[in-house]
């Protein structure tokens, strides 16, 4: 199973792919930055995440997209921003048939590191030691979307992607019955 | 020239199109709320959000589409949904050529009403007086997307619509320029 782990951002967007391989062994597969034009505008820039995104998607086609939920951000500006990002990497995942799953980062950090308060040094320790590599996960803006897709891997995911299959289920045969009503 | 207002949600989202005819003339074209299943999945809701959208677009061909900038939401949980509807309206808006323009929600009643601070009644109150309408707007959800599209037609739009495409002009030139070098 090949999980593509998301960071969103605006200005840097984590891209991290991690594969399972037999019943352990997690492989990292690929990892890089999608990073925006700062001097364009909101709505090019957005153009700009979606298509490389785009590209991401197709190149590797994960078998789930994992996404970065935040919540505690304290800068509303930064949310919005982010929430921006993460809204238009769930429409890719939901356009291309991918089931998401969002987890919180301290879910992730608590995944990886067995700490939910762990540093962004211990994260990218862990990450380096999981995925078997000689040094850390280079740039070190992937380490969180990397540590995302890990903790996809460790984390139940099974119930997870049954839930989000009969919600998608649900969806479709509402969205069926009321274009039949029309 | 023909307005698209997005007042952006996940679970309501309003829609108003304003047209401006002659020097100062404005006209209600059509205005809506496209609204997701709550049971849905999160990405499955914002594809539905995108798709309904979408068809708005399409439909009515808007020159400008303005978003409301949001800025001032204590709550982050809603801050995120909302950058998420509004990451899926952006990214329409660049997907169809249409320039955007966002005007934060004081803008938009200082505009209508002349206060930064009217509430929902009065500005209610201004967009049927505007509008030339015999009630207010039907459904209410749709009174906020009407007076952002108002706003945008009073606002100097001009000058904005030009540093926008210039704006755009750039992107596209260092993006052309970034090609060429690979």
């Amino acid at each position: 199973m090949r999980v593509l782990g998301v960071d969103p951002g605006l200005t840097r967007c984590g891209i991290g792919i991690v594969e399972r391989r037999g019943a352990r062994e997690l492989v990292l597969i690929d990892c890089g930055v999608i990073r925006t034009d700062v001097d364009a505008t909101l709505d090019q820039r957005l153009l700009q995440l979606h298509d490389e995104l785009n590209n991401w998607i197709k190149r590797y086609k994960p078998d789930v997209i994992a996404v970065e939920r935040v919540f505690s951000q304290l800068n509303v500006r930064t949310a919005m921003a982010t929430g921006q990002a993460a809204g238009v990497a769930l429409l890719l995942a939901a356009q291309s048939g991918a089931p998401i799953a969002l987890h919180t980062p301290s879910e992730v950090k608590a995944a990886v590191s067995g700490s939910g308060r762990a540093d962004k040094k211990q994260v990218a320790a862990m990450v380096t030691k999981i995925l078997n590599l000689d040094a850390p996960p280079k740039p070190v803006d992937t380490t969180d979307a990397l540590a995302l897709a890990i903790c996809h891997h460790w984390r139940g995911a099974g119930s997870k992607r049954i839930a989000s299959a009969a919600a998608k289920e649900r969806s479709r045969l509402k969205i069926l019955k009321s274009k039949a009503k029309k």
